[in-house]
Parts: structure tokens; sequence; C-alpha cells
């Protein structure tokens, strides 16, 4: 008792101590007071709360040179302990409350010897502009006597009919899967007027119209959406058809401006009046809507990769991309080859092979496998599971916590993951590689996570196919392709593969394809790659960037965004993303830190 | 420090004291000693956990006749504190766990000088038949490999397609507003086949239907459903047609077996077969369903009691019930006469008066009237508010306490919240009174809740429409009708109050009307009046009867089942039919035991 009280105590000390310090500097002006209580290896990660950008600056001379440009317009202060700190094995950590000019944010803080090792700085909301939840929630019912007063219902109606032909939306989201429905109904909350598009009819078609078998692949305390959470009831793994369902429940609820069947044709920007002209079909019918910002929502995947093989003219069967797949149930009986050996390929095969479909897969490089259940036990279950909800790790805490991890140094602290997960399936990754089947853990060992967010590819999430290719039920072959034939796919060596369909599971390019096709080729290119960290491994370049390349922050295009990513990326960032987008709505100054270089285009 | 350790420490002995003789008494099958552990003026309320019934018994007696009759079968035990009782004013409370030979419970106890003044004692699950939730959550994606599977799609379309054709369901609910949802929520957590069937179209028609400046006059934290809480962002008071949206959207996600567009014809009970015949009309077409339970939730408020005054068929305008009436839009600048001043008759005036009808209220007896605002922080905020949240009480834990005040003392508690009501508010019922209103605070001073709990009526929440009366803004008449003229109503004193529609807010029959209409009128008879305590009051007569009768438990037709309520009762009793549901389903022994008399067929 006494010994945990005293430890208790001396965490507590050693928080109030730190901050007493820091605030002090924060509150002089004093940068190299402030830089002075980082450690040498140490990181401040600040999501839009100093910086108006998601940065993250690295030892002291990264904190002085972001303080000494921020603070006299961020003006950050009153940095208190929001509940008792913690230590274990000399790492004392804090979760912090804060204020700055214009916001209140939260961070999450730890220290070593007295001297932070990593800052968490993100901002909540906009001082005079918070959200109307809990104790300030809508009245709903206005009491009294107004004669003439509309309704919900009749407002709900008027603003349907108003939005986007009398009056233009301040945010047009493109894209409206789990990411645009997410900022959506954030930005509901923060009363920017918003109109989100989809070219499919109802919101959860994305989902629908996927292969038929398709659940989540990652558990449900890892993909509730803001403001609903999924109930108790709700499975570990979602049925696709079941997600798609929940987000059209939520679109409603919420009150979203979601038009259905509309796609974007294209997207000039009005540099004079400040807004973006976008051309947009709306069941059909031809209208513009000029937004003041423009955020693409249409997936972290971009555009297709689609090869084109020589001979796909001649060939007499089926060649669809992954994206195009319509699942197994027209092919039965049927033989199938699938360029490609990740997470697509894989779900794809399997399904196939459930009707009975003859299936080769062909590999081109080597892939990460993880096994959903040994992801989810060793990677996830700390932050997001069952257990972590009962032990007062709420998914609002999990997603802090997880964003208090510098991506710096994320690889290292999976490298131990890797080596835990290699030796639970040990048998699994054998009988894998005994059916030649060409596996890796990354450049580094690091696994899957580094491998989504460094190139958001090359990997997965075995769900149970992997086991086809260890029996030899799906067939292998290796090697690029070289060309088709009438009946088969040839590769390089020289293997013929006969085949009724072929399936290109080749990936997709980045995402400032989209912007590419909407708006133009020079645009996307002053925008640059999009997504992955600047690893130098592969598909992911060098230099060094600290944060994933243009997600959720300002691009070198002012006014268009991008936004996406899984559901926790689309949950948690999304919050970002939209106090960004409020405070250009109602003016408050939003000097960007840190603006990234474009480093590559594609 | 010491003082409230201590004071914790003797609430922790005196409970842990009370349950081990409690415990020991039970083991032994010894009433007596058990029955000698409460207070001379004592309950127990047992919600389905021993007694297969919702009863409450009283004083040493009832708890010894309680237990002789139910001990051996229930075998009611391990009662334990699960979390720290606390103590003031002499009063011991404790939040406990326990269980019995099919399931497990929780309860509320209230210990005075080491005896127990109240017990509650409710049914939580059944032991093999556990929701699947939280870490019993189900799986969603079946890992692995299975050819011919179903998808979760696949599946719920052939469950779509056969219930009620090809497969009977085990229970049909006929009324599909939340009382029918909650409960068919229930029951498909606990795997029990079932089907809500409804005349409009779609959930939430319900109330789309009603006038439409109607919201909730209860508040959000009262108003949760089970699983899906509302959002932080919700309205206090939710607009109808916000409420609607989100039953709809509930019975999507929740995947309940929901017929729109039937009506329920008759039904007969077929001994032999045990099993109902109920013929609906299902988008026009006649089916036959064979459930083996059939529950009526077509609401609490029965059948339009519809008074018929001599002149109608002279009455040139148009006559309606509260019921049938479709808004204000329709009447502006009318004259309206409404016959009654309670709820339904406020609301339709203040709408009317809102559009600029010429409105008439004809006050036939007094009201008792309670300022929403007043109601709300006086009345509910201790359990049902944000604050009570912040405080731990959640809704769960406030639906328990609500629960655990007998029915017996209830309006005791009631009569000194009516005090403060009426200082608090004393101009205004000043205004009223001045006004000519007759105004009541019921008959022995106890307020709205047991107006609401006796008769279901005889009150208004104001939401601003007493204050048109009080201003004279709507007309205010007394007495009874006489008789219409071809443009006029005419009260008994002669007064003639000319009109252009007539509205009777004449309130609704006993529940059990719905039995007479939909099976007959000896079945009706047999159930006799639902609703009310018995309290020998208004529209309530005795004998005392101790729980509301009919609701949510055995009536004296087997296999037919009454469930409705506000949206508290809708969510909470909820879970005690569907547990008895359940129990018959698998052929648990459900001996009840305190079947209730019937005193009163309407």
């Amino acid at each position: 008792m006494t010994a945990v009280n005293s430890e208790a105590r001396t965490a507590e000390q050693a928080v109030s101590a730190w901050l007493e310090e820091f605030n002090a500097a924060l509150a002089a002006g004093d940068a190299d007071a402030a830089a002075a209580l980082f450690e040498t290896v140490s990181f401040w990660r600040d999501l839009v709360a100093l910086t108006w950008n998601l940065t993250t600056v690295e030892g002291p001379d990264g904190v002085r040179e972001m303080l000494v440009n921020t603070l006299e317009s961020a003006r950050p202060r009153d940095f208190r302990a929001s509940e008792p700190p913690t230590e274990a094995n000399g790492m004392v950590e804090s979760w912090l409350e804060f204020e700055t000019e214009v916001g209140r944010g939260r961070g999450y803080l730890r220290l070593r010897d007295g001297r932070a090792w990593t800052l968490l700085t993100a901002l909540q909301e906009l001082k005079g502009y918070e959200e109307h939840r809990g104790v300030n929630r809508p009245k709903g019912a206005e009491h009294g006597i107004h004669p003439g007063r509309l309704t919900w219902l009749e407002d709900r109606e008027r603003e349907t009919a108003e939005l986007g032909y009398s009056r233009q939306p301040e945010v047009l989201i493109v894209g409206g899967g789990q990411g645009g429905i997410a900022l959506g109904a954030r930005l509901r909350q923060l009363e920017v007027p918003t109109i989100v598009i989809d070219r499919h009819a109802r919101p959860g078609d994305q989902w629908r119209g996927r292969y038929k078998s398709l659940c989540l692949h990652d558990p449900v305390w890892y993909d509730h959406l803001p403001y609903i959470k999924f109930p108790e009831n709700w499975p570990v793994f979602a049925p696709k058809d079941k997600i798609a369902d929940w987000l059209e429940m939520y679109v409603r609820v919420m009150e979203l401006n979601y038009w259905g069947s509309t796609e974007a044709i294209s997207a000039s920007y009005d540099e004079e009046a400040g807004v973006w002209d976008v051309h947009v079909r709306r069941d059909g019918e031809d209208l513009h809507l000029r937004p003041k910002q423009l955020v693409l929502a249409t997936g972290m995947a971009g555009v297709p990769n689609r090869p084109n093989f020589p001979g796909e003219d001649v060939f007499q069967g089926e060649v669809q991309h992954s994206s195009e797949h319509p699942g197994p149930d027209a092919y039965a009986g049927q033989r199938v080859v699938v360029v490609g050996s990740n997470n697509s390929a894989f779900d794809i095969c399997g399904a196939l092979y459930e009707v009975g479909a003859d299936v080769t897969m062909v590999q081109r490089s080597s892939t990460h496998i993880a096994r959903s259940e040994t992801l989810m036990e060793l990677g996830l279950a700390p932050l997001y599971s069952e257990e972590a909800v009962a032990a007062g790790v709420s998914t609002e805490k999990a997603d802090m916590i997880l964003a208090s991890l510098p991506y710096r140094i994320l690889h290292e602290l999976q490298i131990p993951l890797s080596d835990q997960m290699r030796e639970r399936d040990r048998d699994f990754y054998e009988r894998l590689e005994a059916a030649g089947f060409e596996h890796d853990w990354g450049p580094d060992g690091s696994g899957l996570l580094m491998k989504y967010l460094r190139r958001a590819g090359g990997y997965y999430i075995d769900v149970g196919a992997a086991d086809l290719v260890a029996d030899g039920k799906v067939k292998l072959a290796h090697g690029q392709v070289d060309h088709l034939t009438e009946h088969a796919v040839v590769l390089e060596d020289g293997t013929e593969l006969p085949a009724d369909l072929v399936v290109y599971a080749t990936g997709y390019g980045s995402m400032n394809g989209w912007a590419a096709a909407l708006i133009s080729q020079e645009v996307a290119d002053r925008v640059g790659k999009v997504w992955g960290l600047g690893s130098d491994t592969t598909k992911d370049p060098g230099p060094w960037e600290g944060e994933l390349r243009n997600m959720w922050k300002p691009t070198r295009v002012p006014a268009l965004w991008f936004h996406g990513g899984n559901l926790y990326q689309s949950r948690f960032y999304s919050l970002f993303l939209a106090l960004q987008l409020k405070a250009r709505q109602v003016g408050i100054p939003t000097p960007v830190y840190g603006l990234q270089e474009v480093h590559h285009t594609s």
C-alpha cells in the first residue's frame, strides 16, 4: 500500500514538476527552456493544436524550432494532468489537458528521468465553436409557442432542398465510405454546411458491392465510428453487408447531407472567388457545386493499378481488376488465375475455391501474412479488445495512446511483436513456406502495421485462405506475367496457366491519382504522393516525413484535402481534419507550421 | 478520511452480515428465518427471478409466503454485494448479484438497523442462454474455408423468406412501436424466432403520423432503447420524426423481422396444438401465423375512447378523435373545439394556435399540469440526466433504482416533490387558476408519476401550451358536452361553442380492449383490466395490486402478454418479458407465484 502510494506520488510529482517548468517556459515565450525539458532523442507530435498541421518534431532542436514558430500565435498554456499519472519501468505517463489561444486540447506525456520522451498534443475543440453534446446537447423541442416555426422535419427538408442549389456548402466531400461519413458527421456537429457525394446509390454500397464473403479484417473495438459505438452484440469481424447497413443508418440518424448516385466529373479552383467549381452528376442531372473546401475521401487505395499485358485482346476469357471482381458465384468450376498475392488476392482466391473454381495464384513478390487472431490478440488487444475496455481503455483513450507513439520508432516496437507472432504461428509459417510461398516480415522485420503505414500493401491478414495455398488447394505460381494467350496467362519463365478468368489483384496507385482524374495532373503533382512515411523501404521512398504524407492535413494545394484509411483512422483523424475546416470556415487564423515538401509525385 | 472509511466499513459490514444470514436461510430452505430479516413494513419486489412474475410482497409474512412457494424451485442463492455499499441517513444501500437454479440476477437492497426495508431481485439472464455480447459477442467472420457457406446477408435473406411462411415464429408481437421494437430486439439477442407486425409501412411511422410539432415529453436519458444508446449529441426532447428515423434504423441494424403494412385481423388459441392462429394481412395478402406466444404491444393507450354525442350526424364540420388528428396545417383560421384537457388536448391546441386557428378547450374535469423542465430537473434529474451519468448513474443503474422503489409507497415519495414544484412554479399555477383552469395534484397530492401509473392520464406535461390557456389565447370552456349542432358544440349548461373542427381528446380505453378486438370479449374479460395499481383512486379502482396490472407478466390467459409504456418501460421491462418468453421456448419450468386475480374487466 505504502509502496504503491509512494510510486503514485513520485509519478505525480514528476509530472507536476515537469508541467510547472513547461508551462512557465511557454508563458515566458522561452522556446529554449521548453526544449530543454525534452530528451535528446524525443518526439513531440502535434495534431493541429500548435501547428495547424499533423507534425512530429524530434529532439530539443525540433521542439525549439517548432515553438519559435508557433508560440506567439498558438499560445499553448495551462498544461495539467487530467488523471493521476502512472509509472512503470522508469517511464512516467500522464494524460494531459491544455488550452491554446483558440482551443482546448488533450495530450499524452511520457517522462523518463524528468524529461519528456514523447509528448502528444491534440486539439479537441475550438473555443466558441464547441460541439453541442452532453450537457450542451440541443434541447430539441423548443418549448413555448412560436407561430410559424419549422419543425425538425421541415427544417431538414428545407436544408435538403436548398443545399447545393440555392445555398452552397462550405465543404464538399467526394466519397461516402466510412471516411467521408465520419468526417461528414463531425462537420455536421461543428455546423459546417457539408455535402458528401458518392457514386453508389446508398451509403454502404461501397461495401455491399464487394465480394460476398468479405468481413472486416479489423476487430470491432478498432472500428467504431464517432458518436455512436457499435453495440455490445456486434460481431468481432463484421460481415460487409452488416457494416453497410450500419453506415446507412449512421448517415440517416447523424443527419448527413449525403448525395448517393452522384459522380464528381471535374473540378477546378477559382482563385479569385476562393471556391472550387465542382461539376457533379446527380442522378443523371449535371450540377456545379461551389464549396470553399474540397475533400477527397475516395479511398486510401487510390486509382486501381491495372496492368495491360500483351495478348489481353486475344484472351477469350474475362479480365478484371480486383476492384471489379463481382464475387465468385459466376465462376464455379472455372479456371481462374489471380495475379498478386496480397489481401485482395487471398480473399478472392478463398471465395472462388469455396464455390469450386480451379484457382491459381501468381506470386510476383514476397508477401507478409499475419493470422487475424494472432494479430488481434498480440497486436491490438492491449488497446482494442473487450479486456482493454474492461481495464478502462476506452476507444478514445486507445486512439490517443496509439497516436502518441512516434512513427519514427514504431517499427522498433513492432519487431518484437513479429518475433512473438513467428513463434506462436511457427507451424503455419513452416507449412506456407514448404508450399513454396515467399513470405517476408517487412524490410526490417516490423511486420504488418508498418507495411500498412509505409505502402498500404504487401500483406495479407489471414482469415483462412492461406491454408488453401499451404495445402495446395489454391495452386501457386511464381514470377511476372509476360503475356496472355487465347486461353492462358503466360509467365516470363514460360509457364502457361490456363484461365477462363484473370483477376489482377495488382493493387492501387497513390491517392493523388484521384486529384489527377478529377482536377488535373498538375494539381496532383503539386500535391505529390499521398500516404507513406518516407521510410526509404519498398514503395515508400525517403526522405523521412514524420507523418503520413498529405493525409488529414494541409497539402501544397490550398483548400484541397485527403481523408481516408481504415475505420480507426477515419474515426480518429476526421476530428483533426474537421477542426481545420471549421477554423477556416469561421476565419480563425490557421498559420501552418511545417507544411510538407513534395519529394515524389506518385 | 477515517470517518468516511469507517462509515464505508460499517455499511459493508451491515450488508455482509445481512447477506450471510439471508444466504444461510435460503440455503436451509428456512423461509421463516429469511422473513425475519425484513422490517415489519418492508417490500421485496421480484422481477421474474423467483416468482416467474412481476410481484411485490410486503412484510415478513409476504416474504415468508413467497419463499415457501418458490424456494424449492427457484433455489435463489449466493447473494453478494457487487460494489461497496453506501450509507446515508441511517439507510444502507447495496447493489447485489445472485443466482437461481436457472439464472443470474441483479438486485438492490436497502437496510435499516440491520433489517431489509426494500429488496429488488431482477433476473438478468438464463444459464446456458446468455446473450452473445461483450466477451461473448459473435465472431462474425467464420475464418477458414467452408464451401457452400451462407454469408450473413444470405442467411438474413433466407430467414426473411422463411419466417412466417415455411417456418413459424415462436413469438408474434402485434405492434411495432418502441415497445414492440425493444422487445423484438431482446428476443433476437436471445435467439427466440420472432416477428413484429405493424399496420404502418415503416418502423417509426407510429410517430411520423402524429401532429407535427410533437416532441418527446421525456428527456433523452430516460428514453434509450436497449443495446444502442442515443449519441451524446441527441436532443434532450427529440422531435417525433427524428425518433421515427432512429426506430427505423434500429430495426434494421438489430436485425428484427419486422413486417410493416401488416394488420392483425383476428386471433384464436388452439389449445390442443398450443399455438395461436393469427390471421394477418400483409401488404394485402392474407396469412395465418402460428406463434406459440402472442404479445400485444399496440400501445398502452388502448383503444380510443370515442364519445358519440347527439348531433354528430348534423354537424357540418369535421369530427376527429385525437388519435386521428392530422396536425394543424389544414385548420389555419378555423374554429376548433378540443374536448378534453390532458396531454393530447394541450398539444393539439398549441399546434393549432400556432397556425392561427381559433381554439377552445373544453375542460370536463380537473387536470394536473407539470412544467416539463421542472419535472425534468426535480423529478428525473437525480436518476436521468447528464449529471447522473457523470456521477456514475448509468441508465441501467437508474432503471434498477427506480424499479427498487415499491409502488405502495411511491406516492409518499412523490408528495414532497409536488410541494417543491408548487413552490418553484407558483406564478405559473396562479396564472392558470386565475384563468379559470381547474388544476389538481392528484387525489393525494402525489402528482404526475402516480397519475401515469394509476390511470395513464389526467395530466399534461407542459411544453408551452399551458401559457396559451393562462393568457386566454386558447379559450377555455367548462363542463360536459351535451350535443352538436350544425356549426357548434353545445355544453350541458347551454354554452354554444362555434366549431369547424371538433377534436375529441377523450383518451383511450384499457389495453385489454385490443384483446377484445383481436381475439374475443371473453378473452379480454378473462385478462381483465390492464395498467393501474389498484390504488382506489379515480380510474384506478381497488383492491391494491402491488404491480401494474397485466403488464409484462403472465395474464390469466396462457400465452397472451401485454407490453408497452413509455420508452423507459419499453426498455426496462422488455428484458423481463423476453426472459419469460425465452424460458417457455426452451422448456425451462416457469412456475408462476402470485398470478394476479381479475377484479375489473376494463
